[in-house]
C-alpha cells in the first residue's frame, strides 16, 4: 500500500489540500479496504479463494490485495467496464467473469460464484472491514495535515471510502459529491433512510460512482457523523480532471475528479487550510482522457 | 515543499520505483535547489531581489521560493516559452523579461539585469548550493527506500538534479537520461570534459533539457560518482508520457519523462527493487499533452 501524498494546491488567496490517492497501488483507494478484509479470512477461507463485482476500481483493489497475499481472485465485471480497468484486473492475476448491465444482476451471480466454489464474497462498500480499511486514508489525511481538518469533500458511490473517512476524522465535515443524477447519498442523508437514484439516472462518465443504493452502513455512519452531500455536472468534472492534469499533474478519472469539481465550481461552502479534497481514483481510457483534455484545451483557448 | 512520493511500478516481474517530482510545488524539482539559494543570501541581497534566467521550471521555482522568503523575483524567459510555465510564474509573483531565443543571450540579459538592480543571479545548474538543493531529492528517495539504491536513473539538463543526486546517494549508480541530439552530459562524461551539443541539434519537445553545455560542477560531481548518460528519441518520450498517465496516474513532461522512457525502452540496463527513477516535472502545455495522449491511445489500439 502507498502512503498516498497529500498535495497542497493555491485557493483562493490561501490553500486547500488534495489527497491524491489515484496514486494508491491500483489507481484507487479501493486496494485499502480490500486488504482489511482479506486479512480478516481464516486460513480455510483464504484457501476457498473470494470472489467480487465491480466496474473496476474494486475488482483491482480485490485482486491486488489477493495476489499480494497468494489468494486466489474472482472479479464479476460488467462487459462495458473501460478496458484499463478490465486490463489491469487481469494483470493482477484475477479471473474475470463478465456480465451485462442492463439485463443481468451482478449480485445474483456473485452469490452464485460464491457458493459454487466456496468463496467469500468481498463486497465493494456494504462491510464494516472494508468500510474501516478506507478510513485509512483518514488516518493518514490527519497525520499528514498535522492538525485536525476542517472539511473533506469526497468522491461517493456507495459511501465506503466516505464513511471511513468520517469514522477516523469525528472532528471534520464530510461532504459527499456524487454525479449528476446519481446523487442517492446525498438525498439518503437528506431523507434520513436509504433512497434509490430516480431512474432513469441519467448518463454519466463516473462508471466507478454509478451505485443505485447506498447501504444502511455507509449511510448510518456518515448521518451519525452529520454529512451533507453535493453533486456535480458532467462538464464540471470534466473541468476537474483537466485542472488536475495542469495544476496538480495528476491523472483523476471522471468519478475520482467529483470532488475536486465540486470545489471548482464554488459548491464546496468556505474551505481552509484545513480543508481536504480526496481525488479517489485515476483509471480512465486512455483514449476517453486524451479527448476531455483536448476538449478542455481548446476551450481555454477560446475562453482566453 | 513537497516530499514527493515514491510510486512502485511492477516490472519484469519484480518492482522498480518511480520519484515523481512532478507532484512537487511548482510542478518540478527546481524549487527545491531555489529554496536552497535563496535561504543563503544575506538580508541586504533579499532586499535587492533576484533574477534568473530559464524556460521555465527553474523560473517557477525561483518564483515560489522567492514569495514564500518574501524577496522579489525577476525571470528572464524565452518567448516561445509554454504558456502553462509562464502563467504559472505570473501567477507566483515574479516580473518575467521575454527574450528572443534565436537571436539574443540570456546570459547576458540576465547579467546585465542583475548588474541594473543589484540583484543577485540564481543560476539554475551551476551553482553549489542549487545542486545541494537538488540533492535533497536523493536524501528523500533514500529514507522512502529505506535502503541503498542501486542505480537512479534522472533526466539530464545541465544536470544539478543528477550531481545532486550523485552527491546525496554515492552507493548509487547514477545514470543520466538526456533526448536524441542534446546528449551532451553523456559525451562529456564519456570525453572527461564538457563536451557542446552538436549544433544543428535537433528540435526536441524536452524544453526543459535543451542545455548546450554543462558546467564543470555539475559534470565534476558525476564523473567523480562515475556516472554513465543515455539518450531517448521523441517516440520513445511520448510513449513514456502516456505510460505514465495509464500506469503511474502522473503528468510527465516530455524532458520529465526521458528517465522513464530509457527504461520502458529497455536501455537502462539490468534493474532491481533497488532502482529508481526520477520522473522530474510535470509541467506541458495542455494541448500539446492530450495530442501526445490521443496519438499514443490511437496506436494502442492499432497495435492490439
Amino acid at each position: 500500500m502507498t502512503r498516498t501524498p497529500l498535495l497542497p494546491l493555491d485557493w483562493e488567496g490561501g490553500r486547500v489540500w488534495i489527497k491524491a490517492e489515484c496514486l494508491q497501488r491500483g489507481g484507487s483507494f479501493k486496494l485499502r479496504g480490500a486488504i482489511n478484509r482479506l486479512l480478516q479470512l481464516s486460513e480455510a477461507e483464504r484457501e476457498r479463494g473470494v470472489v467480487a463485482f465491480s466496474s473496476g476500481n474494486h475488482a483491482q483493489g480485490v485482486a491486488l490485495a489477493a495476489r499480494s497475499l497468494g489468494i486466489a481472485a474472482t472479479i464479476v465485471m460488467p462487459a462495458d467496464a473501460p478496458a484499463v480497468k478490465r486490463d489491469a484486473t487481469l494483470a493482477a492475476g484475477a479471473e474475470i467473469v463478465a456480465y451485462d448491465r442492463e439485463t443481468e444482476s451482478r449480485e445474483a451471480i456473485g452469490a452464485r460464484l460464491a457458493a459454487e466454489k466456496g468463496a467469500v464474497l468481498v463486497p465493494s462498500f456494504d462491510d464494516v472491514d472494508v468500510i474501516e480499511g478506507q478510513g485509512s486514508v483518514g488516518v493518514e489525511i490527519r497525520a499528514q495535515l498535522g492538525m485536525a481538518a476542517d472539511k473533506v469533500l469526497v468522491p461517493c458511490g456507495g459511501g465506503g471510502l466516505s464513511a471511513g473517512i468520517a469514522l477516523a476524522l469525528p472532528e471534520a465535515e464530510i461532504v459527499t459529491v456524487e454525479p449528476e443524477g446519481w446523487d442517492d447519498m446525498a438525498r439518503s442523508l437528506e431523507a434520513g433512510e436509504p433512497v434509490p437514484v430516480r431512474e432513469p439516472a441519467p448518463p454519466t462518465r463516473c462508471d466507478a460512482l454509478q451505485t443505485k443504493l447506498v447501504s444502511p452502513l455507509t449511510l448510518g455512519a456518515l448521518a451519525e457523523a452529520h454529512a451533507r452531500g453535493l453533486w456535480v455536472s458532467e462538464p464540471e468534472i470534466e473541468r476537474a480532471i483537466a485542472f488536475a492534469a495542469r495544476h496538480l499533474r495528476i491523472v483523476a478519472e471522471p468519478g475520482g475528479a467529483v470532488a475536486l469539481a465540486a470545489l471548482l465550481a464554488g459548491k464546496a461552502g468556505p474551505v481552509s487550510e484545513r480543508t481536504v479534497v480526496v481525488v479517489s481514483g485515476g483509471n480512465v481510457d486512455p483514449a476517453l482522457y486524451a479527448g476531455i483534455l483536448a476538449a478542455q484545451a481548446a476551450d481555454a483557448r477560446r475562453g482566453g
